[in-house]
C-alpha cells in the first residue's frame, strides 16, 4: 500500500528535525469555510506552517492538488529551481479558482520527489 | 481523509455490477519479477481485467501513475475520447520504461473522473 | 507541426463570434513588472479579458502552464466542472509564486480540449 | 513567443556535438501509417534514434505528450532518476494506446528540463 503521510500536529512533537520533517512536508488548506453558490471561490494550498521545503534538484515539492470529498478539481505540477533552486528554501504554493454548487470538502494532496505523498486536513466548506 | 479504493478478488463478489465496478477501476501492474540492474525494465499498466471502463467526457481513466516503493516513477495523463469516446468502453493502458537498480515494489495508482483514486496490487521485482 | 494560436488584438476584430473565440481562449500573464532578487514573486494567469470560456465535460481549459523564456516553471491541470461545469462560463484561472534571480519573460501556454494550444503575449520582468 | 525546436536530418549536420543534442532531444514516433477503426492502436515514443538523453536530477525528459493533429489524446509524465539517474543516459520512451476513428496525424511534443519544448515529425495514419 502507498504509504501517504498526514500532518500531525508538531507542537506534541518534541524532536526538532521531526517538526521541521512534518511540518515542511504538509500542504495545508487555506480557504472561507462558506461559499457562495456559483460564484468564484479561492482555495490557496501552502506548503508548510513554520518549515521551509528545499527546491533542490534531487528533493522539492513536484506537486499539489486538491479534492472536494474524493473528486480531483485541479493539481499543480512544479519544476524544481522556481523557487530559486539549489541551497534555497521556499513554502511552494498555488491559489486556485472554483465554483462550488453545494457543501464541499476540501483536501490537498502533495507529493515531494524524496518524501513522497501526503495529505493535508480537510477543510468542510458549506454554500449556499 | 481521501478515500483510495483497492482491487478485491471479484471471483469472491457475487453482484455483477459490483464485479464490473471493482474489476475496471483497478489498475493492474503487468510486469517481470526479476530485472537486471541497469537494463531497461517495461512495465506495463492496464485498467480491469475482465471488465470495460467507459470512455466518456464525463466519467473516464484520466491517469495512471507508478510508484517504486513511495516514489513515483512517472505519470500518464490521458484525456476523454483517446479511447472512442462516448459510448465507448476500452482497457485504459499504458507502458513505461525504467532502469532499476535495486530490488523494487512497484505499484499503480490511477483515477478515474466519477470514482476517484484507485491503486493496485504491489509487484515485487527482485534487481541482479 | 502543432498549430499554437496566439492573441490578437480583438478590438480589431469585427466579427462578434470570433472575438469571443480569441479573447476566451488567450491566457493573460498577469504579474508586476519588476522584481527583487530572491523574493517570492506572484503570477497569475487568467484566462480571457472580456469574454468566458465554457466548463462543458467535452469542452474545457484543462491546462495552464508559465515559462521563463523556454524553461517551464509549472503548470496547472483542471478538470471540467471544477468551474461550475455544463451550462456554465468562467475565466479560468491560477495563481503561481516563483523566486526570480534575474531578469525574466514569462510566457504562458494554456490548452483547450477543443482548440488546442495557445501562447500569451511574453511580460518581461527586470529582477533587482 | 516560446521557442519549440524540431528535428533536423542529423546526417547533414557535420558537428558531432551538435548531431547528438538534435538527436537525443527529439521524440520519434513509431507506430503503423494505417489503423482499423475501432481497434486499439499502439502508439510509441522514444527519444532519440542514434543518442541518449541524460537522466540528471537537474537535466532530464520530463514530459511527452502525443496529438491527433491539434487534439491532444494524452502526456506522460517523469521524475528524475526513473532511468538511472545521476550519470546515466538512456532514451526515455513510453506506449500509449487509443482508438482512431478516422485518418489521423500523430505528433509527439517532448520537455527538456534545460532544453525546452520540442516537435516529432508528424505521421499520417490511415483508418478505415
Amino acid at each position: 500500500m502507498l504509504k501517504i503521510s498526514r500532518y500531525q500536529d508538531i507542537s506534541l512533537i518534541e524532536n526538532e528535525a521531526k517538526k521541521d520533517y512534518v511540518d515542511r512536508h504538509s500542504p495545508f488548506v487555506h480557504c472561507k469555510t462558506s461559499a457562495k453558490a456559483g460564484e468564484k471561490f479561492e482555495i490557496k494550498v501552502r506548503m508548510g506552517k513554520d518549515y521551509e521545503h528545499p527546491d533542490d534538484f534531487d528533493h522539492y515539492i513536484s506537486n499539489i492538488s486538491i479534492f472536494d470529498k474524493d473528486k480531483k478539481l485541479a493539481e499543480a505540477t512544479f519544476y524544481a529551481g522556481a523557487l530559486g533552486g539549489q541551497g534555497k528554501k521556499g513554502h511552494q504554493e498555488v491559489t486556485f479558482y472554483v465554483l462550488l454548487e453545494k457543501d464541499a470538502t476540501i483536501t490537498a494532496q502533495s507529493y515531494c520527489t524524496k518524501h513522497g505523498l501526503w495529505e493535508s486536513d480537510p477543510i468542510k466548506v458549506s454554500v449556499s
